[in-house]
């Protein structure tokens, strides 16, 4: 296909599809697509990034993995008693979440307790079998929906939970570690497995978790390999959006940031996982990594502390405490609140990576998407994170594909 | 002069010689000068913009003028009080301090009421005189200063008490106009004499106050025929800088921005004269521009208000609330409180912009400097409120002058 | 009646009865009476207050008067799309809001524009009669609802929108000035005419208001002549009550407050209204004035700032900051953000209230409320603007009246 | 002597006598003693607590424990530098530190390390001893100041850095378990053995710390037997007063407090330590039990963390969330952000502790101080965590003691 072909139907293919954020996509496109929302929140639908010759809405087509029991309709109903969704949108995306439900397919679950009654039985099975036999079996499941609906394409988006950290591993380092290692039980984590499937196969790949997955040497080697683009890693919704945002302030204005302390609250699933030290891990390191690195000063003393507060569901809320020196050694501060929907604001984020990613891969793009770095935590590619230089890489980017060809 | 001759010294004049900015000016430098501070805040001292060849900061001389009475002990006496200086820098800038006092003129106030007992009787008396009488005295002062210290160059910046609020008037538009109102008594605001006064005398012109100043098109008209580089309006020390460099954030991601509330509390001598509604419109206006222009948004909700809180003093607090919709329809916020003090913030930004402003008239530069609309709330000239973009403006700038000469 | 005697039915007629906090009480009290709603939010349903023997839920009819055009089914509407009542409450309460809507008869205006669209014709007309002809016809309205319905007693509430203020007027002083008064048109406000028909018909009544209604003088007297209980003036739902929590731990610990700012956003019908300086001139010396009693201090600096914020609608939003020194001269801050629905904070209380004049006539009570002065900004009676006093004068209240009789 | 009596002089033992807050007793009460101070935070300087015949200013004499190099001196020059302290008043005060750094005597670490070279080798070695002679050895400090200056009576105050948490331990269930323990090195708290000592000697008991000093039934028991009067533990000075100033109005209100969310930051020694997980333990878990207590609902979310942020210094800032529902299910938030010096919120309260324990052994009290829970998270005795309530208990005390005797 040549880029800019905008004819043919597109898959998204979610890894995590009972969880909010899918739920909110699958019902925010079919808003989108029956002119019930407007474009809010999805940056690829404004400015110069909507004249790029991106896939339209109506051609997208969800499908998904999932490892818990549950439904799309439980999952809606949650959204709705939290005020995220409203129940007029989700009766007018029943036609489209029945079809999305009946396209999911058991998944990868990491490291699962074997008796864990909220598992799916299949999933478990599956986590008992050699990596080569699970990615096997996940890239067989994106064939199927590929033929199913004479797709030209599926990106692949990883929105599960937040999994345990490891530390670096030797199989990681090459592709020919890695592949040693997919005939070891146990020895990968379940991203990583899934993000092989993916590329092993041809599909790009959007890393949205702080979960490892394609970040890792020997699959980005894969991606390059084979020709394919990807990017991630956790998508930068809120608090770190901000940090991005801020940070290139103080820095111009050659201010002493002393202390950046940031409290977050979640309630959702996403939180609860988080309420567990070694899974919320990574996230607190991409977090905390952004503000020293734009500052360019290891001195500033930061924190961010995640903490699971049910009753706030799917609406986190940020407390960031900014200390810092002026000139004539005055002390000021900078004190920030954020409070949003959690999902409202990942969904769209979604919407805007399958489209540059499907695009990417149209235009034979190969390995990391560094013009997407404005989108993640902890990008894989694009040198910096400075929010506004990762934008202005990307405006750039879609200045240079936007002539005619 | 070739640019970059660093050998000479140059003078800076500042209006509101006794305020508290200028107070912390003379401290501060005092303070680099002997090695007694670090250059935070101080954008010039850091970076790329470190690599221009400046005037150094022992090559400056400091003189001014002012319109009230008191002095600048009394106003250092103050700052120590309110815990923005301390009393070992005050201690070590006696000399430069009385050095500043004794180079002190009297100014022109706006409007002075003729028995106002905190005026200095000169002040009041060359109220009364023509516009060209008083012109002709301020450049007096100016071209004494530069004699007596045998000074390269003096740089004028406006540091004086925002101005009642004044419609555009005919008599502004062009030079010829302006002209024939120096004629006319109380036809122009102070500010407008005394940017006439520094760009007719050839003199590089700082407006750091929301005044009009050399904003009118007959003074810019003049500027650029005199060959005289200048800049301004209105420092953008606080909220305002926060609104600058966060409302891109909202527009690259799509949100759409709903209401944004700002609320300033200030109890300085500043806060004291925009207690006045009639003072206070300029800087609302200033104020309140940004975040329209950078969102490209005509309807968002917009408010600016400023309170004086003596308690304060020097430490303005102010607090901004921000509503926004995501996808999905969903409402969320963001809040910052933001406390500094308002002097230690200012002071190192004047700086900055007099070596600026130096340097672009060592290298012949003539009218508006379009490189330093970050530092300002109401730039003459750089095309943009985006703060990112205004300092990237200031680096490319800072590039394309960094080759050896 | 016997006092506890809780057989007969109660009427609730509620001045304003399309407005929000109405269609919050008549839907609420439909939830409690189905058991769908916790009684979250009213205090009399709690500890030792639920143990007065007061009138039961299931037990009030609710009548009202409207001055405007629309619905209750518009004004539901609206507080479903902005969050506030849940669609699945909106259609269990049908019944009792339709049997409500049949009830509400043309009200009073207060200096109603004879052109204004949105008001009743009917309203506008009664607005020009004298005031005897009005009072007679807002009498004759409760009466036909208590025949109607067989009620033993009507409690009446003012849940108007706040008037233009009005300074202190000869014709208040007196019953004998007023009832002259009451002769000549449009020399009273509405709320005045309103609490004259409830009081002189002998009907209980409450003022939620910041408008003057019974705390006149002259209307004062006419309810002790009467012997009819009343109380008022100005729900305190909101940062007032913030206030009034918090300004007595800063008067117990010796901490000197020196500034207290409030500003205040909001988003309704009330919020609209109160964009007028001239109408939102009460609740601001509502609000201002709690502090400086609390604290017994003059020179406290406070100000209160009302904002229309449109996109908040019901949602109100307020911000505190409190500077204060302590020990050692040292200088503090306390900031609060407050963000709850107005009307959902202020249902519950006109429920109380509703509820504690009914006893209070029982009772054979006459004049002012004094017990129920923690429910208000600006209270007729109680001695103290702490709330914790005031509470505990409420449960002191409950206590003697606990005892079997 | 008769209670009232205010001739004799008053002896005030600090445990812990160069810390930041000692630093500040000292300096402050000579500022008040000189009339440089006006008597802010102070309550028994205020209102009817002013009018007690308490001990007057002039007539406190301290003396003090400590276990750490270093000196007042350093601690002031800290205190100044971070604007705690003024330098006037270190000036004005010079005579009064030197008297107590005179008075300064080595004192019983908790637990220390044998290296660690912050230590006092005298307060090594005296940890080294068994219990009782440890006890013995404080007591004779206390009996050697009282002697030397004379004092009527000495009252001893503990300020010394937080212990690490132990559980319920058998030997502190009784006086005798307790005396055995004494024989056995190392088996009690330093504060334990802190408390023994005085009052064991007959000295009144202050606990500013969350340790356990005199809470433990053993010690309580030998307070009543010996006929002291002792109070505690850990002082009331910011984020938990605002807990229990505000929670009660949630209760009055019947709002839902769904979540409670507690964020300190702290950058003085006493963040230092509580930096340590096992030290900070009984802070949190006394800080976290208030709002549970008051609103009497054990399914109320809570969280407390203290974090170390030493660019703070002494001016620790608290962020609290409070997440609640109102009527209809509508989920409003409350936020707070305090802001204060950590030593000059301790300080005052310490003065009035010192007197009110000085008047209440004047008077024959003995055992816990009930009056005095207003003062503390983790009362001794008082029966409520309502801050109101404990206030009005101390007035109450106060008007009970107002007649002459």
């Amino acid at each position: 296909m040549a880029a800019g072909n905008r004819d043919g139907r597109l898959g998204v293919w979610l890894i995590g599809a009972h969880g909010a954020i899918a739920t909110s996509v699958v019902h925010g496109l079919a808003g989108l697509v029956q002119g019930l929302l407007e474009p809010v929140g999805i940056a690829t639908a404004r400015g110069p990034l909507a004249r790029l010759p991106l896939r339209p809405f109506p051609a997208l087509v969800l499908g998904g993995h999932e490892v818990r029991r549950g439904s799309l309709a439980a999952a809606a109903e949650e959204l709705v008693r939290h005020r995220v969704l409203s129940p007029a949108l989700v009766a007018a995306a029943a036609a489209e979440v029945a079809a999305l439900a009946a396209r999911v397919r058991p998944g990868l679950p990491d490291a699962p307790a074997a008796d864990d009654p909220a598992l799916l039985p299949a999933a478990v099975a599956l986590a008992q079998a050699p990596g080569a036999e699970q990615s096997a079996r996940l890239a067989a499941d994106l064939e199927a929906f590929r033929a199913a609906h004479g797709l030209e394409r599926v990106v692949v988006v990883n929105l599960a939970s937040t999994e345990a950290w490891r530390d670096e591993d030797p199989a990681w380092a090459s592709r020919s570690a890695f592949e040693d290692a997919l005939h070891r039980p146990g020895a990968l984590p379940a991203s990583c497995v899934y993000a092989h499937a993916a590329l092993a196969a041809g599909f790009p790949f959007v890393n949205f978790t702080p979960n490892r997955a394609a970040s890792i040497p020997a699959l980005r080697e894969l991606a390059r390999a084979r020709g394919v683009p990807h990017c991630g890693d956790d998508g930068k919704t809120g608090e770190t959006l901000l940090k991005a945002a801020l940070a290139p302030m103080f820095a111009a204005r050659a201010l002493k940031v002393l202390t950046w302390q940031g409290y977050n609250m979640l309630g959702n699933r996403d939180g609860e996982v988080l309420a567990d030290p070694v899974r919320r891990e990574a996230k607190i390191r991409h977090k905390d990594a952004v503000v020293r690195a734009i500052l360019g000063d290891d001195d500033v003393h930061t924190a961010v502390q995640i903490d699971f507060v049910p009753s706030l569901h799917d609406w986190k809320t940020a407390w960031d405490f900014i200390h810092f020196e002026g000139f004539l050694g005055a002390k000021m501060s900078l004190q920030l609140t954020w409070a949003g929907s959690d999902s409202a604001l990942a969904a769209p984020l979604v919407l805007d990576l399958v489209r540059l990613a499907d695009f990417a891969a149209a235009r034979g793009e190969a390995g990391e998407m560094a013009h997407t770095a404005c989108y993640f935590k902890a990008p894989l590619a694009g040198g910096s994170h400075d929010f506004h230089a990762q934008f202005r890489a990307l405006l750039d980017y879609a200045e240079r594909h936007l002539a005619p060809r």
